[in-house]
């Protein structure tokens, strides 16, 4: 009989609901304090909500449900699976809109599910962390979305990652600007975009070779340049380099209307940033582009040193959430990779010991069956000390309870026995220390608090 | 354009999100204070593991997926929607083995599928709320997860539930000791069941008509009426009610094996309950069936004055949890309705306010274009120090942000104008009483949480 879970999907342990719990915790917590609040919505949508919203390949990776009652007949299928949190978020913004406050800000951690063929770090079920602001075209979402995914990092211990600003109007404003023609705008960022890997001359020649106009390939070439020499010169300060980068892309852009205004738009972010925690975390970066088509405005990425890929990306989308609508609504967001931030976080052994790995705080004994409602009641007082308490609950050699609670990394056992009952009071052996000692009844909890925190 | 969830489905708002978390936190919270374990499995099961699980009804209410790739072709399904959170279980427990405690004691609370008709109170998509102690037979088992439940609850608010016990072999064994053939016993108990509405004289007639020896007809109302009279006089006292319970079903049963055995477990965890935040809330019921068949010793039902139905219920299975490992593995566990309690939690008012329906503390507004960075600046101390903070986005008029704090219930609303700027002073309102004061800056905090906590 076969008992893995589904290819592609997990089972969580204890110890790793306790770590995706943790996370998620911190995660909510911050948002919160953000304004922004929780949604759920159900993990079946009808297939019509999802079919044709992620493209041809989208709609070959979303699972279909039989429809009732028609299984094994005609094979037709009536719901499907959510395949991501945004088109359920558009839907829920159209049948709610009379409830919804005018600026919706939402926050939504739930699994998605998508038929990819399973490798590492991919899988067939997995969470999404989708935090959005719909209504408001102002850069103040911009920047509190920024500021509140800082704060998750450097809640969770990450401190080192850079915020990666850019604007989906703003490099095609440098193009235009700089002279390349609509049609080759593509190419030419394909060939900077390997500025790093073989370097000005090489960028140049395949500049040249694309049909790419000398002139404007000199402008490019000046501005990326020098771009990514302020980068790696001045790491330790967000307000200069960012400055450095504004004036060389203004003096690039002079009159471009579309260009100028997307830059007006960073500039205000990066000025308002500076007020927020995201301030020293955040680069310009005028060649980010992200995958994703519906971007209509800014757009961010999150990374970490020594990682590959991001812990997070998003941006401005004002054309999307109206879908169920037929109309155009503001919305802006950021989804954190939490499957990714688990990873490095166990890479990196990132996560405290004390919230994430024990099963209990103290495991109590049962001496004898004469003792046992003795062990209960002392597990009763200890729980509402707010301990967790584990009870072991048969009459085994206490040697054999001992050992079943150190195998478990549970720190403290207590005993109730005969001598102990007598005298109102608790035998306690710290495991760890090997340490034994009674302690008044009335003590035990304040004694386990005491030293576990130390 | 249809925007409605997926029918039997729900979506959950905000406000609705908060008071599921609520009740959630509070269930983990008491559970892992008990040294229970989270336990997470995949909202999908290969369609082997679910089918022939639950019965030709349960086979019929499964969700299933089609298989990946065959869409529109054959219709064959390969996955399934998790139908209950045991046979989830119960492959996690064959698949980990080797991994897990020898006393696995785990809570799962996670979302089902079953494609039932919806009617009022009834979803395809619900919650439902698991702990189970796998590994012992001990009755130690018994009283914890019972004195579990019963903390739930009385963190929740309930304080007049009752706690029903009774056991699988128990009626059976009265049965038989009163003198009922066994081929009879199903009809005896429709009769008996029967007794608060037709009375010992209706009882006694249906009895005889369904041709249950009139000597054991006898034993029956006797022992059930007598029962039905301790249980509505001595509400308040259960050790007594127990007792005297305890000694009648002795007196019934004499030396019938299987029965006094049953009975010896029940008076265990009486005795045992008494040491526990249970203990005044257990009634031994006889009556109590409980409709799964797959118990096999102990079984419980939590039900509260003027509610039909109950809250919540559980029993001891033996032989369910081996069903992959092909071995007996003790088992037992309650489930709470968490759907039902969150209903009745709504009807009777018990969520605390001050949790559940405040989406921010506090809504700092925005002066004008040149306070904004103020204002966020403002915002992140107050977060900072723990203040769940939103900040209008635009610069509409003043009376306008009100409006809207007003409007989505947060209290306070702080301004930072151009002469509190200068004074390095915050202005805050607070709109249920009116008052507007100016504070120093670093002041704001500990006055609005001060101001909340009054």
């Amino acid at each position: 009989m076969n008992t893995h879970p589904p290819r592609g999907m997990r089972d969580f342990l204890p110890a790793d609901v306790r770590r995706r719990q943790y996370v998620i915790g911190v995660v909510a917590d911050v948002y919160q304090r953000y304004g922004f609040e929780p949604l759920e919505t159900p993990a079946a949508e009808n297939i019509d909500t999802l079919m044709g919203k992620y493209g041809e390949e989208g709609d070959r990776l979303i699972f279909r449900i039989l429809k009732r009652g028609e299984e094994g007949k005609s094979g037709e299928a009536d719901l499907a699976l959510r395949y991501d949190l945004t088109v359920p978020l558009a839907r829920v913004v159209a049948e709610y809109r009379a409830q919804l406050p005018k600026f919706f800000k939402r926050y939504q951690v739930q699994p998605v599910w998508r038929a990819d063929r399973p490798q590492k770090g991919r899988f067939r079920e997995f969470y999404q962390c989708d935090v959005d602001s719909i209504g408001s075209t102002s850069m103040v979402v911009e920047t509190e979305l920024l500021a509140a995914a800082a704060d998750v990092l450097q809640r969770l211990g990450f401190s080192a990652f850079t915020i990666r600003l850019n604007h989906r109007a703003l490099l095609a404003g440098v193009l235009d600007a700089a002279g390349v023609p609509a049609p080759h705008h593509g190419e030419a960022l394909v060939a900077i975009d390997k500025l790093d890997k073989v370097g000005r001359d090489g960028v140049g020649r395949e500049l040249e070779e694309r049909g790419i106009p000398a002139a404007a390939a000199v402008t490019l070439l000046d501005l990326f340049g020098s771009i990514e020499e302020s980068a790696s010169k001045a790491a330790a300060d967000a307000a200069a380099f960012n400055g450095d980068v504004m004036s060389r892309l203004r003096s690039v852009l002079t009159a471009h209307e579309r260009g100028t205004s997307a830059l007006d738009e960073l500039a205000e972010i990066v000025r308002l940033s500076d007020a927020s925690s995201s301030g020293p975390h955040l680069r310009l970066d005028p060649g980010l582009a992200r995958g994703l088509s519906y971007y209509t405005g800014s757009i961010f990425e999150i990374a970490v040193p020594d990682l590959a890929g991001s812990l997070g990306g998003g941006g401005r989308y004002d054309d999307l959430i109206g879908m169920f609508l037929g109309a155009r609504v503001p919305a802006c967001g950021i989804s954190l990779g939490l499957e990714r931030i688990l990873v490095v976080m166990g890479e990196r052994h990132m996560f405290p010991e004390t919230v994430v790995s024990r099963p209990a705080d103290l495991m109590v004994t049962i001496w004898n069956t004469d003792r046992t409602a003795d062990a209960i009641r002392l597990a009763g007082t200890l729980r509402a000390a707010g301990l967790r308490v584990d009870v072991y609950p048969e009459t085994d050699k206490i040697g054999k309870q001992f050992k079943y609670a150190d195998s478990r990394g549970i720190r403290f056992v207590a005993i109730v026995g005969d001598d102990e009952a007598a005298k109102n009071e608790v035998a306690v052996k710290d495991l760890k220390t090997g340490e034994q000692r009674a302690h008044p009844r009335a003590a035990v909890a304040d004694y386990i608090r005491t030293s576990l925190a130390t």
